[in-house]
């Protein structure tokens, strides 16, 4: 399954609703779409590179921009960068030599609404 | 370490700012910190126990309540409801013959906080 096919299915199955965790409970099909891309995230390598994407100039980054900040080898951070691709946290666009990252914010967005507690009061906590 | 020193710690450790990850990079402690929480909701069984916990009446259950969702021992619902635990995710107070269980909203919340893409503009996407 491509991560562009991945990450279609997970704002498909996903509640639109602001707190999906808490408001009401995730079917078993919600749950394991989510948690794909929790599970990505799961990582601190991968919680840093996002980051570092996330936060460089132009929103946007190549591998050579990201490798200074860790001591570890390019295939090393190249596969890291390939599960972030493949949960569809990130897009990668070849351009000349280098591949460049830029972050997915409409799928941080849904996973901040299903982690927000917005809805507590109406249940009950 | 105790749950409550973890969760203690990211509370800590984290930065107070709308969106962590998008803003400027995570530190690798930050992203260490973090990184055990997201793992522990990624997985589908936690994710699911989580949201039924949440939504549950009043804002808490037992394994009692939960484990009729799932085609699952109680010891296996039990371990999955440790590792929540442990992450700080979740709170038990027993009561009698059971333990029940709460969502730690303030954990929820800055979560959400870290993966919100609200300041994308800034960060030039």
């Amino acid at each position: 399954m491509s991560n562009q096919e991945l990450s279609g299915r997970l704002l498909d199955v996903l509640p639109t609703c602001e707190s999906a965790v808490i408001g009401q409970p995730l079917s078993a099909e919600q749950a394991s779409e989510l948690a794909k891309v929790f599970k990505a995230v799961g990582d601190p390598i991968r919680l840093r590179l996002l980051s570092l994407i996330a936060s460089h100039a132009g929103g946007e980054a190549c591998v050579c921009d990201l490798t200074g900040a860790f001591d570890l080898t390019g295939p090393t951070i190249s596969h890291h960068l390939k599960v972030l691709r493949e949960a569809g946290l990130i897009t990668g666009e070849r351009r000349a030599t280098w591949v460049y990252y830029r972050v997915r914010p409409e799928m941080l967005t849904r996973l901040s609404e299903v982690l927000a507690p917005t809805n507590l009061s109406e249940a009950g906590v």
